[in-house]
């Protein structure tokens, strides 16, 4: 099965010399490697009335990419092990492999080889490489007085999910307003900004993360690793009438501003910046860097704790 | 959980230049890269009753390592993914990073990264990286005359499953008699010889495979590729006593050859090498490839077909 859903593929956008269908691919790298894996389970990570095969697909190199993104490095190719029920139907199957062909594509990635397996339940798990041309950004060079920086949007995968829940079913959703539909897609098939990656990466950026488990939290992650203080600028971090029109879609408008500061899956990026290094395009500055060696590893919102629900007990 | 689980790791013995804990992993590669993933499920690939933790860390990195090695490339690194159900003992999954550790090691690689999620039954899926040191041997390079070559033994999976069915439980099996230990250990984990990859690489070897479905159906899939017939010697393929001892014991001497010629997972590796190449010290020859253009993809016993059981039906 492999096989004939990946012979479906055209030619690759970056040179694989060795494809599907052999023991394993081969490409070719000279000098470091980022690889990151990651799995969407179905129940936990996704369902199937509401995502096709081609969001599953879209979503899992999303995933996997937004982290290779995330050490500074350019996607390089993705396999991919789907383990599914005996009575998936072949559709689905193949709307998957379009779905990762697409979004490899986008990436400028090639898929490389995948592995199908029985299942009670679908599980899809991708293994992304990135190429790095410098040295890897990590969690941990934050340092005094950076600046902090995003590049992508947050909050609006959060967004797509509730306004999913209201409605009740995909169809419903999407027949919401166009703002209203946008959310619903970028929670079902997010489209990271890859480049944002090597891009903080040649600006010199000291630390580098993806918003995968939503900002409080990924940027506690920085602030932890790197032994700092992080302050968000409030300011920075209002969320805009697409949010505030689905917190009130959904019967509550303190939403919004959650889903900016808890809300996962957006796969943004954040990094930090020293004080005199210039903001790649793609990122805005959304806070500073505090002292180092003192309450490591939290993050405060205009220098106070944020106080909100799934706030702190994560990260803290 | 992840991290508690991986950093239990001591020092690597290849160099990770960033091992689990950020984004991604990082490694250092120059040139090509064989990448390879395959994906274990309770239930189908492995029973909780029979294998333990350990055991499944070592599966998966060995059918994951032996992919690689079926390229010529040597492990270097291999990334993880668990996904689990929520009552999934911490036990077992220490043990699976316990095993994962000890083959990955065995293996010269390292285990890079990981992720955990929750499923109903335990996914764990594995993606290996090897190092290619010079150009990869393919399934499809087979020609008229050459010497196919056998690195391993073959049938010892499937006659260790089948003592462990017939005992019906492990400590039942372990305790018949050190060969038959020996047999169900081979099943539970298998252990197999990588360097014979690299090795045949260097002594130009044109086709390569790794025994994962069975000798009749992998060397098919080598005469497939690569439009020839292949002879296999069956005086070369004899069952051992280990093997007859078991086919007795399970009540059927019959199976002893059938193990040999159909079982699976024993990840042994299937080189063809031109007629004056040398063979490497660790492959015995087995078979002779016919000429090419004709009955592709067919494999001969003897020059004549298999008619056995599990026979043809897979790889005709």
């Amino acid at each position: 099965m492999v096989r004939s859903i990946l012979s479906c593929y055209g030619p690759a956008p970056v040179a694989l010399l060795v494809g599907p269908g052999d023991d394993a691919a081969v490409v070719e790298v000279n000098g470091r490697l980022a690889v990151s894996t990651d799995t969407l389970v179905e129940g936990a990570d996704f369902r199937r009335a509401w995502s096709t095969g081609a969001d599953v697909g879209v979503k899992v190199a999303a995933q996997n990419f937004a982290d290779v993104a995330a050490m500074g490095a350019r996607p390089l190719a993705l396999v991919v092990s789907l383990a599914a029920p005996g009575d998936l139907r072949l559709d689905w199957a193949r709307d998957l492999a379009a779905g990762l062909d697409d979004e490899c594509r986008r990436a400028g990635a090639a898929i490389a080889g995948g592995d199908v397996s029985s299942a009670d339940e679908v599980v899809v798990t991708g293994t992304a490489l990135g190429v790095l041309d410098g040295p890897p950004i990590l969690r941990s060079g934050a340092r005094t007085g950076d600046v902090v920086a995003l590049a992508g949007e947050i909050g609006r995968s959060a967004a797509g999910l509730a306004l999913l829940g209201s409605a009740g079913s995909v169809d419903a959703a999407l027949g919401l307003t166009a703002s209203a539909s946008e959310l619903v897609r970028a929670h079902l098939a997010p489209r990271p900004a890859y480049p944002a990656g090597p891009d903080a990466a040649r600006a010199g950026a000291r630390a580098l993360i993806d918003t995968s488990d939503g900002l409080l939290r990924d940027v506690g992650r920085v602030a932890a690793a790197s032994g700092v203080r992080i302050d968000l600028d409030p300011a920075a971090l209002t969320p805009d009438d697409d949010l505030l029109a689905a917190a009130r879609a959904v019967g509550d408008p303190t939403l919004a501003a959650r889903w900016v500061l808890t809300g996962g899956e957006d796969h943004a990026l954040v990094a930090c910046f020293a004080p005199d290094a210039g903001l790649p395009a793609a990122f805005r500055s959304i806070g500073r860097v505090l002292d180092e060696g003192q309450g490591i590893g939290r993050v405060l919102l205009g220098g106070r704790p944020w106080t909100g629900p799934d706030g702190w007990r994560h990260f803290a």
